[in-house]
């Protein structure tokens, strides 16, 4: 099913250059979905699903019932546990930031928003250290328009293709230590524009954290938390998105008092 | 930020109008989220949110840091239980039909579609047992039109405002006892209308069931899932919502295999 997207700016276009004399104005419809491609940028969950080296646990699926029932229909259901951060999730405010958002309350105008993709992948590819530079974001804004307030920026760096062999990933498979991970993310001034100048709603990556393996600091997390911007990590699938003109969705299980959580987050692309 | 909706459609209507003397072709930038109020149609998870009366467990967070670090700033994070079923969910069409589509396997577009509202919370406020008849679905489409293909069908019956009051909620709360429960839902000829003739994407309600409280034989359930058709459970702010005209965006976590999980479903409604 398709159909033709109606939109007010349409239909006031059609009433001023035929002087007003368009018979309806058009239906305040929803957006047409289907004039969209639906790209799914998450990493589903299951025990292969990589969490932090320091993690206690992993997430763990439980068969509570699975076959045919005395009434003879099938049924199936589970149970499941998990830290909130690993595998593809969202890094709340509060994480890093006392008294501020929780899961449940970060605003949905911040997971609901144009996106831009700033790719990294070649310096990566050679860096496995990289982090984003001021000038990386400047030189994006010279080639695809000023990032403007309330965008989700997304870092692609290739490191999904990785996913989810720990070693390759993360940069280093010891238990219970996180002191040799190397992968790339966001640097602190790239973080301090966006966040801090750019006022953008969100910032993510299809790594493991949104400050880089060797980070001590997490200073790239203090000052988006501190700023209210929320984080999605270990994102997929950026390469099939736009530098710009994707929208994206990004919802969070809304675990109240959260520090993060599973998220489902997907782009709509116009097709 | 609100910024006029550019579409394609725009863009050919000025052409038209113009004769075609249009500069330039309006960008295919995505959908505007600024042009749509946000409804979030989701229950926080937390210890009082309600599974089936025989569910082994509930929700359940557990703290595993939460203060300030030897380097100075703040950093707080937690793990999290729960069965699949339970709190605003998904009922993977897997719960009931063996070898059908699991939670991460759900098509996103029944999950990212246009939504009608049917309300039946006059008919539910005195028959706590009441269930959506195929006449009801007919007098809805006469007067806001034909249900597309497609479409998120929601029944609102006005419980989601008794939530979390596990007795009024549910009708019962006798521990591990499903058979004295009591509240609205679908019924069978108008679930076999909606899923079988108009082939709509996704059904949900703002109660704990697509299968009324005192269903012994789930045939809502079988018929959905059967038919490759999830639903959408414990909803809520249905009230928020137009008849026609709002877009449902309800993603669920993506656990592999899964039968169902913990949902975030928001609806976009023009403003």
């Amino acid at each position: 099913m398709r159909r033709p997207t109606t939109t007010i700016a349409a239909s006031a276009l059609l009433a001023a250059c035929t002087g007003g004399q368009t018979a309806q104005p058009a239906p305040r419809a929803g957006f047409d979905p289907a004039a969209y491609r639906i790209v799914d940028l998450t990493h589903a969950f299951d025990a292969r699903t990589l969490y932090w080296p320091t993690s206690p646990t992993g997430f763990r699926l439980d068969t509570l019932a699975a076959g045919t029932t005395p009434g003879g229909w099938y049924y199936s259901a589970n149970a499941f546990s998990a830290p909130e951060h690993g595998g593809t999730h969202l890094d709340a405010p509060i994480h890093f930031a006392a008294g501020h958002a929780t899961a449940d309350r970060v605003a949905l105008e911040r997971l609901v928003a144009p996106a831009v993709v700033i790719d990294v992948s070649a310096k990566a590819a050679s860096d496995a250290d990289y982090r984003l530079t001021r000038q990386d974001v400047l030189d994006f804004e010279a080639r695809h328009g000023a990032i403007r307030a309330g965008t989700i920026v997304l870092l692609r760096t290739g490191w999904s293709a990785r996913w989810p062999d720990r070693r390759r990933y993360l940069g280093d498979d010891t238990p219970n230590d996180a002191s040799k991970l190397h992968f790339p993310s966001f640097g602190e001034d790239a973080a301090r524009l966006l966040v801090g100048e750019r006022k953008v709603g969100a910032i993510g990556a299809d790594v493991a954290s949104i400050d880089f393996g060797q980070s001590k600091d997490f200073v790239v997390h203090r000052v988006a938390s501190a700023a209210d911007v929320p984080g999605l990590e270990n994102l997929t699938a950026l390469d099939a998105l736009p530098p710009t003109g994707a929208t994206v969705i990004a919802l969070p299980m809304k675990i109240a008092g959260g520090s993060g959580g599973p998220l489902r987050a997907i782009a709509l692309v116009p097709r």
